[in-house]
C-alpha cells in the first residue's frame, strides 16, 4: 500500500479524470480484497502445482484439483478486469492496481498466476490493435478472465532472435474467409498454451506472409482461437491446433510449458491483428507491461521466500547468543549473520517493490499523456525486470540457507521458491537482452537527457546520503561514457552491471522516499521497520553496487581478446 | 594440474621425505588417470543419479543401474587410497592429491562422490584416534574402499549446535563386551548412511556416555559397524541399526541422505574413538579436510557447469553481432554479454581452484610439521568453503542463464547444477558458521598475525596490481578493526562479507602466481587463456569484493534495531 501510494503516487493519478475512480476507499478494498483472495484461494495450491504440476493426457493439460475452482472464482469476483477499458467490462483502473493484483495472487502462487499475466498481453493487443469486429467478439471474455489468452513468439530456431522465425500464415482466398488466413508452424515455450481452465483460449501468432520480407520486418500477428466463434460470439468448432508436448522444468510445474503446433491437418484459421509485417511492433505494445509483471515475480518470490524464512528463524531454536553468559538457546533469528540475512532479505524485498511500483506510476502517467513520465518508465523497465528478477534468485537462495539442511529438503517448500525464481531472468527477454535494451536504445532517448533526468532527481533528493548519492553520480557519469565515448560492444559489455547499478540507485531512491513519507506520518504501522530496510539499502546494498563499476565501464576488448573456441575450450 | 603445481607447490612437498613418492610422473598419472575414470565411469551416470535417485525400498537402499559396478571400479583402481598411510594399504602421497580425486570424481558425479568423500573422514578418524586393534580392523578396508564410512551428528534438535544432541552409549558390563556400548537414538542427514556399493559401512556416531557433562563437553564418539567383525576380521552379523527414511532433496538425488535409528531393539553395539567426552575434538580433526572437500564442491559443480555452458554457447546459433553490417546469425558465444558470462564462469572457477589448491598445498605443509603452514591453511579453510560453495551457486546460475529457456528444461541438465549446488553451503557447518568460524577464532592466531601475514604476502605479490592490492589492504584493517575496536556481534554481523573479501583477495593473489608462472614458461597450453581470466577476475571480481567493505565493517547495532518480532512479522 505505501509503494503504491509513495512510489506510483496512486492519489495523484486518482485526480486526473481518467483514473478518478481510484479513490483511497477503492485501492484499499482491492489491495485488501486481493490479498485475502490470495491466500486463501491461490496459496494452498501452491505446493500441490508444484508436486503434481501440469499434465498432459491425450491433449488435454490437467491442473491439479482446486485449480478450476480457485480460477473461477478469481473471474467470478472480477480480479482479472482491474485495468481493462470500461467499454469492455474492465473497471478502467491505473495497471498500478492491476500489478498489485498480480503481485499478490504470484507471491501466493506464481505458476498459476501466469495464466492472468499472459491474458493481460493478449488483452493489450487487441485493445489496441484489433479491429472493432475483433475487440467486441474478444475483448469482454478476455476481461472478465472467461478466456485465456497466450503470446506465441519462439521457435526453436528463433529464441530471442524473434526474426528468425519461420511459421506462415497464407490467406484463404476462397471468397468466404476474407480477412482469415491459414496458420502452420510450431511454436515452443508457450505458457499455459493448452489448459480446460477458461472456456476458450486466445493464441496471438507471430507469423509470417507469403513474400514477407526476411527478418523481423516480416513478421505478422495473428489471433488464433481454440474455438472458432459462430456469428453470435458464442465457442464453435475446435480449431486445428494442439498441444504436442508440456515441458518438464525445473521449477514453476502448475504452469503449463507448452509446444504448440497449428495448422497439422491444415486448417488452422486466424486473423490478422494490426498491419502486414507489423507484429513485432504490436508485440512491442505489450512488451513493456509484461516485463514489468515478471519483474514483479522477483518481488512476489522474494516476498514468499521472506515471510517463509522469517517464520522458521523465529521458531527454530538452535545455539545461545555467542557471547553470551546464559546458555539457553534462542530462536535463530536472535544470532547475528541470521539477522543479517533477514534484514538483507526484507530489505531487497522492499526495495524491488518501491522500484517496481515507481515504474508502474510512470506507465501510468503515461497513459495519460505524460510524455517525459512515459519515456522514464521506458527506462526503468528493464531496470524491474533485470534487477528485480535477479534480485528473486538471490533472495530465494538466503532462504534456504536460512532453513539450513531443512532448506534443502523439498517438503520445507523453501526449496520451490529458489527453483521457481530461476526462470524469471530468462523469458520475457533474457536479463542480458534488458541491459542491452538499456544500454543501447532507452539510454538515447533525447540524447540521453531522460536516463541523466533520472539520476539528476536521486542526486537532488539524496540530500546527505552520501552513498546514494555517489552512485547516482557515478551511474550519470557512465551513462555519458555509454553515449560520447564507448564502442557499441563496449556499451554491451558492462550493459549487465550497469543496469544492475542503475536499478539499485533508483530503488534506494524509491526506499529514501518511503521512508521520509512515514516520518512525514504516512503508514506508521512501518515507522519502526522502515527506516531500519532502508538504512540496510542504503548503507550494504548501495555500497556493494558501486563496486560494479569497473565492470560496468571496462569494456569489451578483454571478452574479445580469446577466440570463441578458447574462451569455450 | 598447473593449481596443483602453482598454488599447492606439489614440487616442493615431494622433495620431502613422506611425499617423495609425488614425482611428477606419479602425479601427471594420477590427474590423468583419475579425469579418465571420472569422464568415463562417474560422468554418464549424473543424469540418471539425478533422474531416478537413491530409493528406500525394505530398508535397502537402490541406487540407479551402473552405480554399483562404477564404485567397484573405483575401489578397484585404487582411487580410494591416494592420501591413507601406506602401512593400511594407502599410497601416502599429499592430501592435495586426494582432493584432486575427489575434485574430478565430482565434477561428474557431485551425489555420488560424496561416498567416497564421507569415508575420508571415518578414515582419518580412526587414523587419528582409533585403537591399534581399531586400526588394524577397519583401516584397511576403509582405505581400499571396499567398506564406506559415515558422519552422525546431527539430531532434529541438534544442527548447528551439535553439543544439543542427546543419542546415548551405555557401557556393556557383561564382562565379555569389554570396551563396547550399546547406542541408542536417531540421527538424521546421514549422507550415504544406508547403501549396498560397499560390503560395510563404518558410522562414526557422536553420542553420550552416562552421566556426561551437558552440551558439547559431554560428548564420545563412536564406532558403529553395520556389520559386526568375527575375531578374523570378516563380516558377522547385522548390528541393530537402520535407515529409517531418506530424504526427498532439492539435488544431489544419488546420494541418500538417511535418517539412521540406532538401537530399536537395544542391540545396537559400538566402540569407543579417542577419550571419553572428546567426541566433538576428534570430530574437528576431521573437519577441516572435510570442509576443504566441500570447498572443493563448489569448483566441482563450477567446472561442470562452466563445461556445459560453454559447449552450448559455441552450438547454439542465435542473431547477428550487434552493429554487424553482416546480419548471419552467429553462435551466442560471439555476443558481448554471454562473453561476459562465460569469462565469469571460467575466471571464478580457475580462482576457486586456485584457493583451493594454495589451501590444500598449506595442509600438506602443516602435515609435514610446518606450523605456520598448517595455520594459515586453517584460516583459508572457511574461505574456500564458504566462498566456494557461494560461488558454485552463482556460477551454475550463470550456466542457466546462458541456456535462456532450455537452461529452465530438466532435460537439459543445466538445472541439476543449480539444484545440486544449493547443498554446499549449508552442510558440513553453514557458510554463516565459516565466516563466524574465521573472524571468532582463526582471525584470533598468534593475535592475528596469522591472517596478516596472509595479507602481507598479497600485498607485497600484488606489486602493480592496485585493485588487488588495495582489496588485501581493506582486508588486513577490516581484521584489525575486528581484533581491537569490534564487539564480538560486530565481528558475526560483518562476517560473511569480510569472508568472501578475504577469499576474493586470496584467490585473485593465486590466479596471478599463475599467470605469472605461465609467463615464466610453465603450461604453456594455457598461455592464451590463463592471463585473460586472471585480468577478469583483478579487473572485475577483485573491484565487486571492495564493494564488501561497508557490510563487513557497519557492526551489528543496525541488525538489533529492532525486535525478532518486529525484524520477522
Amino acid at each position: 500500500m505505501l509503494a503504491i501510494k509513495v512510489n506510483a503516487g496512486i492519489g495523484e493519478l486518482a485526480q486526473s479524470e481518467r483514473f478518478a475512480a481510484a479513490e483511497e476507499d477503492m485501492i484499499e478494498a482491492i489491495v485488501q480484497g486481493v490479498g485475502d483472495f490470495a491466500a486463501g484461494e491461490f496459496a494452498p495450491l501452491n505446493r500441490i502445482g508444484d508436486l503434481e504440476g501440469a499434465k498432459l493426457e491425450n491433449g488435454v493439460v490437467r491442473l491439479p484439483d482446486g485449480y478450476e475452482a480457485a480460477y473461477h472464482n478469481y473471474v467470478e469476483q472480477g480480479w482479472n478486469a482491474i485495468a481493462s477499458p470500461e467499454e469492455f467490462g474492465g473497471q478502467g483502473l491505473p495497471f498500478t492496481l492491476a500489478c498489485n493484483v498480480i503481485e499478490n495472487l504470484g507471491a501466493a502462487n506464481m505458476a498459476f498466476t501466469l495464466l492472468p499475466m499472459l491474458s493481460v498481453g493478449a488483452i493489450e493487443a487487441i485493445e489496441h490493435h484489433g479491429s472493432d469486429a475483433q475487440k467486441a467478439a474478444y475483448m469482454p471474455k478476455l476481461v472478465s478472465g472467461e478466456w485465456s489468452g497466450t503470446m506465441n513468439l519462439t521457435e526453436p530456431q528463433a529464441g530471442s532472435d524473434v526474426g528468425a522465425l519461420r511459421s506462415t500464415a497464407t490467406p484463404i482466398d476462397d471468397g468466404e474467409h476474407a480477412g482469415q488466413y491459414l496458420i502452420k508452424g510450431q511454436k515452443i515455450y508457450i505458457t499455459w498454451g493448452e489448459h480446460e481452465l477458461a472456456k476458450n483460449i486466445v493464441h496471438l501468432v507471430l507469423a509470417r506472409l507469403p513474400g514477407a520480407p526476411e527478418g523481423s520486418r516480416g513478421i505478422s500477428l495473428f489471433l488464433v482461437p481454440k474455438y472458432h466463434l459462430k456469428d453470435d460470439g458464442s465457442l464453435g468448432n475446435r480449431n486445428d491446433l494442439r498441444c504436442v508436448s508440456i515441458e518438464h522444468k525445473l521449477g514453476i510445474n502448475a504452469s503449463p510449458t507448452c509446444v504448440m503446433s497449428y495448422g497439422d491437418n491444415d486448417e488452422c484459421i486466424g486473423e490478422l491483428i494490426g498491419a502486414e509485417n507489423r507484429g513485432l511492433a504490436a508485440m512491442f505494445t505489450m512488451m513493456n507491461n509484461a516485463r514489468i509483471n515478471v519483474g514483479s515475480q522477483g518481488v512476489q518470490i522474494a516476498e514468499r521466500a521472506t515471510q517463509q524464512a522469517a517464520h522458521y528463524a523465529k521458531e527454530r531454536v538452535q545455539s545461545s547468543r555467542a557471547g553470551s553468559p546464559d546458555r539457553t538457546p534462542v530462536a535463530i533469528a536472535e544470532h547475528p549473520d541470521v539477522r543479517r540475512m533477514l534484514l538483507r532479505m526484507k530489505s531487497l524485498t522492499e526495495a524491488m517493490r518501491a522500484l517496481l511500483y515507481y515504474t508502474t506510476g510512470q506507465t501510468d502517467r503515461g497513459t495519460l499523456g505524460d510524455e517525459a513520465a512515459s519515456q522514464r518508465g521506458e527506462v526503468l523497465v528493464p531496470m524491474i525486470k533485470a534487477w528485480g528478477t535477479d534480485t528473486g534468485i538471490d533472495v530465494a537462495s538466503i532462504g534456504v540457507q536460512i532453513h539450513g539442511g531443512m532448506g534443502f529438503v523439498e517438503e520445507t517448500g523453501a526449496a520451490q521458491h529458489y527453483r521457481d525464481a530461476r526462470i524469471a531472468p530468462i523469458y520475457e527477454g533474457t536479463n542480458g537482452i534488458q541491459a542491452a535494451d538499456l544500454v543501447t536504445r532507452k539510454l538515447g532517448f533525447e540524447n540521453g537527457e531522460v536516463y541523466a533526468a533520472l539520476m539528476a532527481d536521486i542526486i537532488r533528493d539524496a540530500a546527505d546520503e552520501q552513498a546514494l548519492k555517489a552512485l547516482a553520480e557515478e551511474c550519470a557519469e557512465i551513462a555519458l561514457w555509454m553515449r560520447d565515448d564507448a564502442t557499441l560492444d563496449d556499451k554491451l559489455a558492462g550493459s549487465v552491471p550497469f543496469c544492475t547499478m542503475s536499478a539499485i540507485a533508483v530503488a534506494g531512491w524509491q526506499m529514501l522516499l518511503q521512508k521520509r513519507a512515514i516520518e512525514n506520518g504516512q503508514a506508521p504501522a512501518l515507522a519502526a521497520t522502515k527506516p531500519v530496510t532502508t538504512r540496510y539499502f542504503l548503507d550494504h546494498v548501495v555500497p556493494e553496487a558501486a563496486g560494479l563499476k569497473a565492470a560496468a565501464t571496462s569494456g569489451a576488448e578483454l571478452f574479445y581478446s580469446l577466440t570463441a573456441e578458447q574462451l569455450t575450450g
